[in-house]
């Protein structure tokens, strides 16, 4: 079935109107007409094969809302009319220990992706939800909550689940000091869910300008990282750190800030970590570790607590036609704190 | 009362013979008498202050064996006679969250260690064991299995403990597959501990060469790092790593060995690493971690464990006399697998 989506076709080309092919139901998938895609600072180094050569044309798009307009006989987990999600993955192998384990996203031989990825079932490669619908799977299709509102749900499939479940891996309890390092889309979320969780909050940052924003999301503290004295004060402090600055940066000085036996969970740094400083892990049996997503079981839970907490990213609209200039705008981290794509306006 | 010792006057110096004050018997301490003394890289950069400036003369030493002669009218662990060990601490506060956890090397205000630390018994510093005897609080004395060959214990205070400790914090166990990368002092303790666990134990070394000596100290396999081969073939399989390398060097490679959800824990390296791959984290959610020593608690357990099992380090004896050109042998790690100095050779 042919639908229309937005995708690029090479890696210095703008986005634009393209036509895509979408699969036939398989007994066990769903149809998605789409209504909402967040986007997400990967769709941006995908498309521009930042991240290795892309498969074009590439459609982006992992934060996908949608109604549910049919489903295959086989379909039990969903039925026409539902509001739901899909996230990063659209497929896994289902039989190794990570999917065996509810993680998914770690699969043993690689989880499909919601585009960019061989796609085993077409034999081409998947496409995201730029797009007017998509068919998925219905393992990897979530139930979003009616109690939320829909406009904004989006973000919570990557940049929300991004940071739950490290924070829930780690176990982040009441009364816990956990530290959110940067404040972007991924950050905005971790303060909103470590607040939510009853942690003590504390956003860290080197900007002493975006105290105010933090404290509205739900930080109790803000930490600049760039004054001696207030570091100084909360070394050996913090229970656990959630660190989503997306580049290489000195992590030594938040080392510094942990207590014995605790974590920093990287989420954002996928490129090579200059001077971590091995004494400072060592003086106090400090962990520094990285988390990716979190798998679909964990995701739905992450959904059912935000629609019992009301917890929604803070996101700003804009239509289909829009994107590029959005895209330059993430890339300059310009916006509070995350763009979601209406896609009714693809029908213009 | 002055005692025989061997001390560095100042950073570039030689040790010589040197005159030293130990303090008189406080109610609950021990005055021992020093049979061995282990030589440790430590040693070497403290007393050429390496690790920031020493307070001289520097005395080094903390991998002590001797005789209990005296003790004070409130000691109850320790009597006349029996053989005890001293490791790289004295004292600490006793009182912090560390402390109260059986985890002295982490005090939180710091602990007393053995050599070249404020004492604040005397208000001067601390000498270590290349001296013919020392007096220490009776906590900080661990108490020596009859069962082991004496002259060869001294590496388990620290050497031992070092390598023993992450892998019990680790909870490494039979069946697992650990990997001890680096075949000096400490990696040669990893492998014996490691094997004597029940963990398959894999040496990891860039040297074939070492393949036959760490098959001789219990590795059931050697993995060549440089051979991309033998490194896929391995490739997210090991339960832990013990990372015994003591300087900066490329960590990616072994991050790739491991499975997810596992850590590797780097006992060696106190300066900053360069390149540790935010990616290679994140993938499968891996953990880098330090581990210092290990508490008085626990390295009581490994000794009696070593009693057991008749677990030991490899060594070569060696007279006070010898002790500078035993130290250039270290640096240029040229010793199977740690000196031990016969302190009897102090009286010649």
């Amino acid at each position: 079935m042919t639908v229309k989506a937005y995708g690029a076709h090479a890696k210095d080309k703008d986005l634009e109107p393209v036509q895509i092919e979408r699969r036939g139901l398989k007994p066990t998938d769903v149809h998605i007409d789409i209504l909402y895609c967040g986007v997400c600072h990967s769709d941006i180094h995908t498309a521009r094969s930042e991240w290795g050569p892309a498969k074009y044309p590439v459609v982006p798009g992992h934060e996908i809302i949608g109604r549910v307009t049919a489903v295959g006989n086989e379909v039990t987990l969903h039925k026409e009319g539902d509001l739901v999600g899909v996230g990063c993955m659209v497929d896994s192998c289902r039989t190794c220990h990570s999917c065996q384990d509810d993680l998914e996203q770690y699969c043993e031989t690689g989880a499909t992706f919601t585009y960019n990825s061989h796609d085993p079932h077409t034999g081409g490669h998947t496409y995201g939800g730029y797009s007017e619908s998509v068919v998925v799977d219905e393992a990897f299709v979530l139930s979003i909550p009616e109690s939320l509102d829909t406009a904004k749900v989006a973000p919570l499939l990557c940049a929300g689940i991004t940071t739950w479940s490290p924070l829930k891996h780690w176990n982040v309890k009441k009364g816990d000091k956990v530290g959110v390092i940067g404040l972007g889309g991924l950050g905005h979320m971790g303060i909103k869910f470590a607040h939510a969780l009853g942690a003590h909050t504390v956003m860290i940052t080197r900007s002493p300008d975006k105290a105010g924003d933090a404290e509205a999301l739900g930080a109790d503290e803000v930490l600049i990282s760039t004054d001696a004295k207030q570091m100084k004060e909360h070394a050996n402090s913090f229970d656990f750190l959630l660190n989503t600055v997306p580049v290489d940066h000195d992590v030594n000085p938040y080392l510094g800030l942990m207590k014995r036996d605790t974590t920093m969970a990287m989420v954002g740094a996928i490129e090579p970590l200059s001077k971590v400083h091995g004494g400072a892990l060592i003086s106090k049996r400090k962990n520094i570790a990285g988390s990716m997503i979190g798998g679909i079981k964990e995701t739905q839970e992450m959904l059912d607590f935000c629609g019992e907490h009301q917890v929604l990213p803070d996101v700003e609209m804009i239509d289909i036609q829009e994107v590029n200039k959005a895209w330059e705008r993430v890339v300059d981290a310009d916006v509070k704190y995350r763009f979601v794509i209406d896609m009714a306006s693809l029908k213009k």
